[in-house]
């Protein structure tokens, strides 16, 4: 049940925000060996200079960064994290998004902290 | 003082987006038994296919999704939790949407951790 | 590595909305010790509407509010954090912000939390 929150520049065109959305997923499925129908995304389409990001800080060389914000429930480790960063990276990278250009931010929550709607069991 | 983000399809009039943002806050006062003055909401209003949610995942059946993510004080046990996800779910069926549509996920800090304008006290 | 999102009236000018950007930063660098490099960010620019926040509770009065969302590592005691809020508030002042208006919540994770880009190294 992550919630992922995808922030890319309207620049990109609708198709291919959608093919980022798939790539994330089946990143996320593949490193947090995640249901691929536990899928609950939202994209938001900014100008592209209301992305902020500092081109070199920490390493690497940023252009045109995709944020993705991962809400998740409290139960991966540190080498499951960060199987899915890079699964996630590579994905994107398949639909032409740079690696440099992928950051990831986690937020953890608990089960309890989701309503999956009124038939929904909280997974 | 919880922030609370919704996100809807922009296919959604705009009354009836702020009719849902009264409704929540109803809901949140209801279940936390909190004020109704404390109210802190943003609505996002997106193009409806950027706003993915898998139609059956973990049960029920959803056709347009209204995310609703709440950022609020760690201070409330899991049957309070529920009490409010239900008092948003049925206060949002009053005004049509369908209980299965609403997606919540709750993220907790601390009371520190807010700063509600300078001669605003935390909570 | 802070994440910082910018919640703003789209009535405020393009040019203004960059301003305050540069002001929340400037704040988060002197009231955290953060580096200025140390940078990202996303403007949210929403119809005024769609930003609600009540008037007076808690105190102050508050008219066009500027919602802040900083998502960074658990490393900052309570003075810090308030060192910070004031710093940006301050600094948003001078690009006409009233203080009253300046809303900011923070939202906590861990170093293992962030993917800065393939290239990038945690904080």
């Amino acid at each position: 049940m992550p919630l992922i929150t995808i922030e890319v520049a309207d620049s990109v065109p609708v198709e291919k925000r959608l093919a980022y959305a798939d790539a994330i997923n089946a990143g996320l499925a593949e490193g947090l060996g995640m249901d691929v129908e536990d899928r609950f995304q939202v994209i938001h389409a900014l100008p592209a200079n209301h992305i902020i990001a500092d081109p070199n800080y920490l390493g690497g060389e940023r252009r045109e960064v995709v944020f993705i914000r991962i809400l998740m429930v409290r139960m991966y480790d540190n080498a499951t994290k960060n199987r899915m960063y890079e699964a996630v990276a590579r994905r994107l990278e398949a639909e032409g998004v740079r690696p440099d250009d992928v950051f990831i931010a986690v937020n953890e929550n608990t089960l309890e902290d989701w309503y999956p709607g009124a038939r929904g069991k909280r997974g």
